[in-house]
C-alpha cells in the first residue's frame, strides 16, 4: 500500500533552522470524499515566507511543532470524485510537504498546457513569478533607462523581476551573498552589474553604480539594506515592499528607513502580497510564457531530490545557499 | 526714509526655538535693478519647514545666523522695472522676514484676483493648501467611506486635508494637542472626532473610532505617532508622507514602521513636496475657492501683528500654541 510521508515541524528555530526541527513522519492516507480529488505531489515549493509561518508571524497563519509543513505544489490527480478533474491532470495546489493530499475542487487549479516543465509552475510561472510581475510590471512601471536594484538577486522572485526590467530597458543592478551568485547574474541573467553585499561597503558600490540614484527598489530583504538604498533613491523612485528576509530568523522587527528619506525622493512605496493579484495570473502566465520561449526570461531551479531532502534544502534556502529558485522533487 | 527691519537667525536653537534666537535687524533698503520689482512685505507665512531651515536639513536650502530668515510673503509692488508688474499688484514672493525686497520677474506671481483676503494666498488658497490637495485628492483619492486620519488636524495643512475628505464623503478623526483644538475642529471644522495626542493612548482611540482600520492618514508628523497609526491601517490604505514635525527640534531622525506594517496593509506610501504640484496650482485654486464660497472650506489663521513679533509666533507654532494657519501681518 502507498505510504504519505511527511515533514512536519518538530520544534520552532530561535534562529537559523535546523534539518532538527523538522521530522520526517509516517502520516494517515488522505481518502477523496465526495467533490474531492486525490493528489500525489510531484513538486514542493520551498520560500522564504514559510520561515515567517513557522515563527507565527505570517498573515497565511502559523505552522506549530506537529504540524505539517505548509507549502505550495505542483500533484498529479490520481483519483477524482470532481467532474472538472480528470485523473492524470496536473494542478497547482497547497499540499504541504507530504506525498498525498486531499482537496475540493475550488482550491486546485489546473497548470497551463503551455507550461512545458510542471515545477516551473511553481518558480517563474508560478507565485515567484506572479510576485515579481505584480510588483515590477504593475506596481513599478519600469521605463526605459530607469535604474533598477534587486536583492536576492538570483533567487525564485529576484531573478525574474531583474530579467523582467531588463526587458523593459532598464539598467538593473543585482545584490547577491557569493560571487558565485553575482557572476550567474551577470553572465546568465544580463545584470548590468550585481555587488556580492558580504564584500565591502553596500553603500559606496551603489553610489558608483547609481551616480543618478536608484529608480526602484524591489525589495525582498527589509531591515538595514532597505535604509542603504532608500538613502540613494532617485527623485520619482518607487519602492516595492515584499519580503523580509533580513527579520525572518529575527524575533523582533526592523525599522523601516526614517520617512525623511521617501519624501526627499517623493518615493511612491508599495506593500505587495502576491495574493491580490490571483485574478491576473493568466496576463502573467502568457506574457512571461512567451519570454521563456523567446529566450528573454532564464529559469534556474535549484532542485532537491526526494521529500526526505526537503529540510536541509530549507536550511539552505534561509542561509540564502540556494542557486536558483528552491523546489523538492517529490 | 523707509527701512527695512528684518529679522535675521541669531544662534541655531539646539530643541525648542526661542525668541533670543532671532534678531530685529535694521538692514539696507534694497534697490530695484532692470527689470526688477520692489516689494514691501503685507503678509508673511510661518510654517513647521522652516525649523528645518535653521538646522540646515531642508532641500529648499540652509538658513545660518547673520542670514534673514526666509519665508514666503504676500507683498506689494511699490516700484517696477518690469513690464508685467504694475504698481500696486500684489504677490505672492520668496520675500522672507523682512519689510522690503526686490525681485526678477520670473520669482513673483500675482494672486489671484478671486482671493479676496490677500493673505489666505499664504494659507487655504497658498502653498499649505495646495500642500493639503497634492496629498488628499491628487495622491491619496479619497473615496465615500473611507476613514481618514488628519494630525496636526486644525494646522495650515491639515485643516484643508481633513475638510477637503469631509467635501469627498470620508469619515474624519482629527489628532491635536490641546481640548480646545479638538474642539475647534469637529464644531467648526466638520471633523467626525478629534483625539487630544496628550491625553491617554492614542492607538487605543484609534482602535474604539477605527474599528475597521484606517484608510487614509496624511502624515504631517512621523516619528512614534506614524508607527502607530501603520499599525492599524485597512487594507488598501494610502500613507501621505508630508511633514515630521516630530522631528524637526531633534538631532536624529526617527526610523519608519516596520515595512511589515505596509506590506500587511498593501498601503501605498507617497512622499509628498508640495513644489512638485506648482504646475497645477491654478487647478487647485478653481477647486478651493469655490469650497470657501459655499462654505465647505472654513479658513482659520493666527495672526500676529508686526515683524518683530514674528519670532514669538514662530516659536508657539513649533510648541504646538497656533490656532489656524500662523501668519504675521507685517
Amino acid at each position: 500500500m502507498k505510504e504519505n510521508m511527511q515533514v512536519q515541524l518538530a520544534s520552532t528555530p530561535e534562529s537559523q533552522p535546523q534539518p532538527e526541527h523538522f521530522a520526517l513522519v509516517k502520516g494517515v492516507m488522505p481518502q477523496a470524499g465526495d467533490q474531492q480529488v486525490l493528489c500525489e505531489t510531484l513538486y514542493l515549493s520551498l520560500d522564504p515566507y514559510m520561515r515567517s509561518q513557522i515563527a507565527g508571524r505570517h498573515m497565511s497563519g502559523s505552522v506549530n511543532p506537529g504540524d505539517v509543513m505548509r507549502g505550495e505544489t505542483v500533484s498529479k490527480v490520481i483519483e477524482s470524485n470532481h467532474a472538472d478533474f480528470n485523473v492524470g491532470d496536473v494542478v497547482r495546489c497547497f499540499a504541504g510537504w507530504q506525498n498525498y493530499s486531499v482537496h475540493d475542487g475550488d482550491s486546485i487549479f489546473k497548470v497551463k498546457k503551455e507550461i512545458d516543465n510542471p515545477s516551473y509552475a511553481l518558480s517563474a510561472l508560478g507565485m515567484p513569478g506572479l510576485t515579481a510581475y505584480a510588483g515590477m510590471i504593475w506596481q513599478a512601471q519600469p521605463k526605459a533607462g530607469d535604474v533598477v536594484v534587486i536583492p536576492a538577486a538570483i533567487g525564485g522572485v529576484g531573478s525574474v523581476a531583474g530579467q523582467l526590467a531588463k526587458i523593459h530597458g532598464c539598467t538593473v543592478i543585482g545584490i547577491a551573498g557569493t560571487d558565485e551568485k553575482c557572476d550567474y547574474a551577470v553572465k546568465n541573467l544580463g545584470y548590468d552589474a550585481c555587488i556580492n553585499r558580504k564584500k565591502g561597503d553596500l553603500g559606496e558600490q551603489l553610489d558608483a553604480l547609481c551616480p543618478n540614484g536608484i529608480d526602484i527598489f524591489f525589495d525582498l530583504v527589509g531591515g538595514e539594506m532597505l535604509n542603504t538604498v532608500s538613502e540613494r533613491l532617485a527623485v520619482g523612485a518607487r519602492v516595492i515592499l515584499c519580503g523580509l528576509m533580513a527579520d525572518y530568523n529575527k524575533t523582533t522587527r526592523s525599522m523601516g528607513p526614517p520617512p525623511a528619506m521617501w519624501i526627499k525622493a517623493r518615493a511612491i512605496v508599495y506593500g505587495l502580497v502576491v495574493y491580490d493579484f490571483e485574478p491576473r495570473r493568466a496576463e502573467f502566465v502568457d506574457a512571461c510564457v512567451n519570454y521563456i520561449n523567446e529566450g528573454k526570461l532564464i529559469v534556474r531551479e535549484d532542485v532537491a531530490q526526494g521529500l526526505a531532502a526537503a529540510p536541509e534544502a530549507f536550511c539552505r534556502l534561509m542561509r540564502g545557499e540556494n542557486m536558483g529558485k528552491a523546489v523538492v522533487k517529490v
